[in-house]
Protein backbone atom coordinates (compact mmCIF):
# COMPACT_ATOMS: atom_id res chain seq x y z
CA UNK A 1 0.00 0.00 0.00
CA UNK A 2 1.22 3.34 -0.78
CA UNK A 3 2.24 6.07 1.60
CA UNK A 4 -0.01 9.00 1.09
CA UNK A 5 -2.21 7.59 -1.46
CA UNK A 6 -6.06 5.92 -0.91
CA UNK A 7 -4.63 2.10 -1.95
CA UNK A 8 -8.14 0.70 -0.62
CA UNK A 9 -11.07 1.60 -2.60
CA UNK A 10 -13.65 -1.46 -1.91
CA UNK A 11 -14.01 -4.16 1.28
CA UNK A 12 -12.45 -7.31 -0.58
CA UNK A 13 -9.36 -4.35 -0.99
CA UNK A 14 -9.84 -3.94 3.15
CA UNK A 15 -10.16 -7.64 3.39
CA UNK A 16 -6.77 -8.26 1.21
CA UNK A 17 -5.15 -5.65 3.31
CA UNK A 18 -6.18 -7.45 6.37
CA UNK A 19 -5.02 -10.80 5.42
CA UNK A 20 -1.47 -9.56 4.70
CA UNK A 21 -1.44 -8.19 8.16
CA UNK A 22 -2.21 -10.98 9.95
CA UNK A 23 0.01 -13.02 8.03
CA UNK A 24 2.57 -10.68 8.98
CA UNK A 25 1.95 -10.97 12.21
CA UNK A 26 1.71 -14.92 12.68
CA UNK A 27 5.25 -14.73 10.81
CA UNK A 28 6.19 -12.39 13.48
CA UNK A 29 5.01 -14.52 16.69
CA UNK A 30 6.57 -18.04 15.26
CA UNK A 31 9.88 -15.69 15.63
CA UNK A 32 8.95 -14.39 19.22
CA UNK A 33 7.93 -17.58 20.96
CA UNK A 34 11.10 -19.50 20.00
CA UNK A 35 12.83 -16.49 22.71
CA UNK A 36 9.31 -16.76 25.24
CA UNK A 37 10.46 -20.49 25.33
CA UNK A 38 13.58 -19.88 26.39
CA UNK A 39 12.57 -17.37 29.13
CA UNK A 40 9.91 -19.36 30.74
CA UNK A 41 10.67 -21.30 33.76
CA UNK A 42 7.35 -23.14 34.81
CA UNK A 43 7.88 -26.51 32.60
CA UNK A 44 4.07 -26.27 31.25
CA UNK A 45 4.08 -22.44 30.60
CA UNK A 46 6.96 -23.91 27.92
CA UNK A 47 5.18 -26.61 26.93
CA UNK A 48 2.31 -24.12 26.23
CA UNK A 49 4.51 -21.88 24.52
CA UNK A 50 6.14 -24.58 21.93
CA UNK A 51 2.18 -26.25 21.34
CA UNK A 52 1.58 -22.80 20.18
CA UNK A 53 4.23 -22.30 17.98
CA UNK A 54 3.49 -25.55 16.09
CA UNK A 55 -0.43 -24.47 15.68
CA UNK A 56 1.20 -21.03 14.92
CA UNK A 57 3.19 -22.80 12.08
CA UNK A 58 -0.36 -24.63 11.02
CA UNK A 59 -1.98 -21.74 11.02
CA UNK A 60 0.45 -19.86 8.61
CA UNK A 61 -0.05 -22.37 6.19
CA UNK A 62 -3.98 -22.08 5.88
CA UNK A 63 -3.12 -18.44 4.95
CA UNK A 64 -1.31 -19.73 2.40
CA UNK A 65 -4.10 -21.80 1.50
CA UNK A 66 -6.39 -18.60 1.79
CA UNK A 67 -3.67 -16.76 -0.66
CA UNK A 68 -4.11 -19.54 -3.13
CA UNK A 69 -7.98 -20.21 -2.90
CA UNK A 70 -8.34 -16.16 -3.48
CA UNK A 71 -5.35 -15.69 -6.15
CA UNK A 72 -4.03 -13.09 -3.74
CA UNK A 73 -0.01 -12.73 -3.85
CA UNK A 74 0.78 -14.06 -0.51
CA UNK A 75 2.95 -10.93 1.50
CA UNK A 76 2.77 -9.61 4.29
CA UNK A 77 2.39 -5.73 5.24
CA UNK A 78 4.07 -4.64 8.37
CA UNK A 79 1.61 -4.94 11.07
CA UNK A 80 2.35 -2.06 13.54
CA UNK A 81 -0.02 -3.47 16.24
CA UNK A 82 1.59 -6.78 16.58
CA UNK A 83 5.27 -5.14 16.62
CA UNK A 84 3.86 -2.82 19.59
CA UNK A 85 2.54 -5.93 21.39
CA UNK A 86 5.80 -8.12 21.03
CA UNK A 87 8.06 -4.80 21.89
CA UNK A 88 6.42 -4.25 24.91
CA UNK A 89 6.64 -7.73 26.10
CA UNK A 90 10.31 -8.00 24.94
CA UNK A 91 10.97 -4.42 27.58
CA UNK A 92 8.71 -6.05 30.64
CA UNK A 93 10.36 -8.78 30.15
CA UNK A 94 13.98 -7.29 30.03
CA UNK A 95 12.70 -5.25 33.49
CA UNK A 96 12.27 -8.26 35.23
CA UNK A 97 14.45 -9.86 38.13
CA UNK A 98 12.52 -12.44 39.15
CA UNK A 99 12.06 -15.66 37.44
CA UNK A 100 8.34 -16.69 38.66
CA UNK A 101 7.28 -12.94 38.28
CA UNK A 102 8.57 -12.91 34.42
CA UNK A 103 6.41 -16.30 33.90
CA UNK A 104 3.51 -14.56 35.07
CA UNK A 105 4.61 -11.32 32.30
CA UNK A 106 5.57 -13.64 29.62
CA UNK A 107 1.86 -14.95 30.27
CA UNK A 108 0.24 -11.82 30.30
CA UNK A 109 2.41 -10.98 27.10
CA UNK A 110 1.13 -14.19 25.10
CA UNK A 111 -2.83 -12.83 26.06
CA UNK A 112 -2.26 -9.98 24.80
CA UNK A 113 -0.72 -11.74 21.28
CA UNK A 114 -4.24 -14.19 21.72
CA UNK A 115 -6.20 -11.24 21.63
CA UNK A 116 -5.12 -9.60 19.16
CA UNK A 117 -5.17 -12.31 16.80
CA UNK A 118 -8.89 -12.87 18.31
CA UNK A 119 -9.91 -9.45 17.37
CA UNK A 120 -8.29 -9.70 14.01
CA UNK A 121 -9.76 -13.29 11.94
CA UNK A 122 -13.05 -12.57 14.17
CA UNK A 123 -13.32 -9.78 11.62
CA UNK A 124 -11.81 -11.61 8.69
CA UNK A 125 -14.42 -14.03 9.50
CA UNK A 126 -17.15 -11.70 9.02
CA UNK A 127 -15.62 -9.93 6.12
CA UNK A 128 -15.27 -13.08 4.43
CA UNK A 129 -18.52 -14.49 5.06
CA UNK A 130 -19.78 -11.13 3.71
CA UNK A 131 -17.74 -10.97 0.31
CA UNK A 132 -18.88 -15.19 -0.53
CA UNK A 133 -15.67 -16.29 0.51
CA UNK A 134 -17.23 -19.03 2.34
CA UNK A 135 -13.64 -21.64 1.80
CA UNK A 136 -11.84 -18.63 3.60
CA UNK A 137 -13.84 -18.18 6.43
CA UNK A 138 -14.18 -21.56 7.38
CA UNK A 139 -10.42 -21.63 7.63
CA UNK A 140 -9.98 -18.21 9.56
CA UNK A 141 -12.48 -19.87 12.07
CA UNK A 142 -10.03 -23.31 12.88
CA UNK A 143 -7.24 -20.04 13.73
CA UNK A 144 -9.68 -18.22 15.21
CA UNK A 145 -11.19 -21.06 17.71
CA UNK A 146 -7.80 -22.25 17.92
CA UNK A 147 -6.64 -18.80 19.41
CA UNK A 148 -9.20 -18.89 21.91
CA UNK A 149 -8.69 -22.08 22.99
CA UNK A 150 -4.77 -21.00 23.85
CA UNK A 151 -5.99 -18.06 25.54
CA UNK A 152 -8.52 -19.93 28.00
CA UNK A 153 -5.39 -22.72 28.68
CA UNK A 154 -3.28 -19.68 29.46
CA UNK A 155 -5.78 -18.19 31.68
CA UNK A 156 -6.20 -21.90 33.61
CA UNK A 157 -2.50 -21.89 33.40
CA UNK A 158 -1.71 -18.52 34.88
CA UNK A 159 -4.89 -19.39 37.92
CA UNK A 160 -3.53 -23.45 38.46
CA UNK A 161 0.45 -22.30 38.85
CA UNK A 162 2.21 -19.44 37.14
CA UNK A 163 0.58 -16.29 38.94
CA UNK A 164 0.85 -18.45 42.51
CA UNK A 165 4.38 -18.87 42.21
CA UNK A 166 5.10 -15.79 41.13
CA UNK A 167 2.84 -13.74 44.36
CA UNK B 1 11.24 2.03 34.56
CA UNK B 2 14.76 2.26 33.96
CA UNK B 3 15.98 1.00 30.87
CA UNK B 4 18.97 -1.73 30.96
CA UNK B 5 17.86 -1.93 34.95
CA UNK B 6 15.91 -5.19 36.40
CA UNK B 7 12.85 -2.82 38.52
CA UNK B 8 10.23 -5.23 38.80
CA UNK B 9 11.17 -7.95 41.34
CA UNK B 10 7.41 -8.85 42.26
CA UNK B 11 4.39 -9.45 40.97
CA UNK B 12 3.08 -6.16 43.13
CA UNK B 13 5.88 -4.60 41.01
CA UNK B 14 4.70 -5.88 37.52
CA UNK B 15 0.50 -5.15 38.69
CA UNK B 16 1.69 -1.85 39.15
CA UNK B 17 3.73 -1.85 35.79
CA UNK B 18 0.72 -3.09 34.11
CA UNK B 19 -1.82 -0.60 35.94
CA UNK B 20 0.63 2.24 34.55
CA UNK B 21 0.53 0.78 31.04
CA UNK B 22 -3.32 0.53 31.22
CA UNK B 23 -3.25 4.12 32.37
CA UNK B 24 -1.47 5.26 29.43
CA UNK B 25 -3.42 3.43 27.09
CA UNK B 26 -6.79 4.13 28.55
CA UNK B 27 -6.04 7.71 28.14
CA UNK B 28 -4.41 7.57 24.92
CA UNK B 29 -7.75 6.03 23.69
CA UNK B 30 -9.36 9.44 24.42
CA UNK B 31 -7.59 11.36 22.36
CA UNK B 32 -8.09 8.74 19.31
CA UNK B 33 -11.97 8.33 19.65
CA UNK B 34 -12.93 12.03 19.03
CA UNK B 35 -10.80 11.64 15.84
CA UNK B 36 -12.92 7.99 14.41
CA UNK B 37 -16.12 9.84 15.79
CA UNK B 38 -15.14 12.68 12.66
CA UNK B 39 -13.99 9.95 10.43
CA UNK B 40 -16.88 7.82 11.03
CA UNK B 41 -20.28 8.13 8.48
CA UNK B 42 -22.63 5.77 10.00
CA UNK B 43 -24.53 7.49 12.76
CA UNK B 44 -24.69 4.31 14.63
CA UNK B 45 -21.16 3.67 14.48
CA UNK B 46 -20.38 7.31 15.24
CA UNK B 47 -22.61 7.06 18.55
CA UNK B 48 -21.00 3.83 19.25
CA UNK B 49 -17.91 5.45 19.86
CA UNK B 50 -19.27 8.90 21.47
CA UNK B 51 -20.86 6.08 23.83
CA UNK B 52 -17.46 4.87 24.24
CA UNK B 53 -15.33 7.77 24.82
CA UNK B 54 -17.78 8.71 27.66
CA UNK B 55 -17.07 5.53 29.42
CA UNK B 56 -13.27 5.42 28.67
CA UNK B 57 -13.61 8.49 30.79
CA UNK B 58 -14.91 6.65 33.47
CA UNK B 59 -12.59 3.88 33.75
CA UNK B 60 -9.86 6.38 33.68
CA UNK B 61 -11.35 7.41 37.18
CA UNK B 62 -11.49 4.06 38.22
CA UNK B 63 -8.01 3.48 37.44
CA UNK B 64 -7.27 6.93 39.39
CA UNK B 65 -9.09 5.29 42.57
CA UNK B 66 -7.07 2.08 42.26
CA UNK B 67 -4.10 4.60 42.67
CA UNK B 68 -5.19 6.14 45.51
CA UNK B 69 -6.75 2.69 47.15
CA UNK B 70 -2.80 1.12 46.67
CA UNK B 71 -1.30 4.38 47.29
CA UNK B 72 0.65 3.79 43.89
CA UNK B 73 0.99 7.31 42.31
CA UNK B 74 -1.18 7.82 39.06
CA UNK B 75 1.04 7.78 36.35
CA UNK B 76 1.33 6.35 33.13
CA UNK B 77 4.10 4.50 31.23
CA UNK B 78 4.06 4.72 27.14
CA UNK B 79 2.08 1.34 26.30
CA UNK B 80 3.99 0.67 23.12
CA UNK B 81 1.05 -2.02 22.09
CA UNK B 82 -1.50 0.52 21.92
CA UNK B 83 0.53 2.79 20.33
CA UNK B 84 1.16 0.40 17.88
CA UNK B 85 -2.77 -0.41 17.45
CA UNK B 86 -3.45 2.57 16.87
CA UNK B 87 -0.98 3.75 14.74
CA UNK B 88 -1.74 1.03 12.54
CA UNK B 89 -5.61 2.12 12.29
CA UNK B 90 -4.82 5.42 11.28
CA UNK B 91 -2.55 4.23 8.86
CA UNK B 92 -5.22 2.36 7.19
CA UNK B 93 -7.60 5.18 7.93
CA UNK B 94 -6.25 7.34 5.48
CA UNK B 95 -5.72 4.79 2.72
CA UNK B 96 -9.33 4.23 2.60
CA UNK B 97 -11.36 6.05 -0.41
CA UNK B 98 -15.05 4.90 0.57
CA UNK B 99 -16.53 6.21 3.40
CA UNK B 100 -18.51 2.53 3.64
CA UNK B 101 -15.31 1.51 3.52
CA UNK B 102 -13.74 2.91 6.14
CA UNK B 103 -16.41 2.59 8.64
CA UNK B 104 -15.59 -1.17 8.28
CA UNK B 105 -12.11 -0.48 9.15
CA UNK B 106 -12.86 1.94 11.78
CA UNK B 107 -15.55 -0.31 13.60
CA UNK B 108 -12.34 -3.54 12.84
CA UNK B 109 -9.60 -1.02 14.42
CA UNK B 110 -12.25 -0.24 17.32
CA UNK B 111 -12.55 -4.21 18.20
CA UNK B 112 -8.73 -4.63 18.04
CA UNK B 113 -8.33 -1.76 20.96
CA UNK B 114 -11.11 -3.83 22.76
CA UNK B 115 -9.73 -6.67 22.54
CA UNK B 116 -6.26 -5.47 23.89
CA UNK B 117 -8.10 -3.99 27.18
CA UNK B 118 -9.86 -7.33 27.28
CA UNK B 119 -6.53 -9.12 27.82
CA UNK B 120 -5.13 -6.53 30.14
CA UNK B 121 -8.07 -6.33 32.25
CA UNK B 122 -8.23 -10.13 32.37
CA UNK B 123 -4.67 -9.66 33.23
CA UNK B 124 -5.26 -7.69 36.36
CA UNK B 125 -8.32 -8.45 37.74
CA UNK B 126 -6.32 -11.77 38.37
CA UNK B 127 -3.22 -10.42 39.55
CA UNK B 128 -5.20 -7.74 42.00
CA UNK B 129 -7.26 -11.12 43.43
CA UNK B 130 -4.36 -12.97 43.95
CA UNK B 131 -2.41 -10.00 45.51
CA UNK B 132 -5.47 -9.35 48.18
CA UNK B 133 -6.59 -6.07 46.23
CA UNK B 134 -10.22 -6.60 46.51
CA UNK B 135 -11.26 -3.55 45.99
CA UNK B 136 -9.28 -3.10 42.87
CA UNK B 137 -9.85 -6.31 41.38
CA UNK B 138 -13.97 -5.23 41.36
CA UNK B 139 -12.64 -2.14 39.74
CA UNK B 140 -10.91 -3.68 36.98
CA UNK B 141 -13.68 -6.14 36.62
CA UNK B 142 -16.27 -3.15 35.82
CA UNK B 143 -13.91 -2.18 33.32
CA UNK B 144 -13.54 -5.86 31.84
CA UNK B 145 -17.22 -6.09 31.25
CA UNK B 146 -17.61 -2.77 29.54
CA UNK B 147 -15.18 -3.90 27.12
CA UNK B 148 -16.76 -6.83 26.64
CA UNK B 149 -19.81 -5.23 26.33
CA UNK B 150 -18.51 -2.63 23.57
CA UNK B 151 -16.63 -5.55 21.52
CA UNK B 152 -19.99 -7.23 21.61
CA UNK B 153 -22.28 -4.29 20.24
CA UNK B 154 -19.08 -3.38 17.39
CA UNK B 155 -19.71 -6.88 16.44
CA UNK B 156 -23.39 -6.53 16.20
CA UNK B 157 -23.01 -3.50 14.58
CA UNK B 158 -20.74 -5.14 11.50
CA UNK B 159 -22.90 -7.81 11.29
CA UNK B 160 -26.44 -5.42 11.47
CA UNK B 161 -25.29 -2.59 9.18
CA UNK B 162 -21.53 -1.46 8.41
CA UNK B 163 -20.20 -4.91 6.81
CA UNK B 164 -23.49 -4.63 4.64
CA UNK B 165 -23.42 -1.55 3.36
CA UNK B 166 -19.11 -1.69 3.03
CA UNK B 167 -19.64 -4.71 0.41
Amino acid sequence: MGIFTKDIHTLEDLFAHQLKDIYYAEHRITKALPTMVGKATSPALKRGFETHLAETENQIKRLDEVFKMLGIKAEAVTCQAIDGIIKEAEEVAGEVADKDVLDAGLLAAAQAVEHYEIARYGTLVAWAKRLGHAGAATLFEKNLEEEKATDKKLTELAGSEVNRKAA
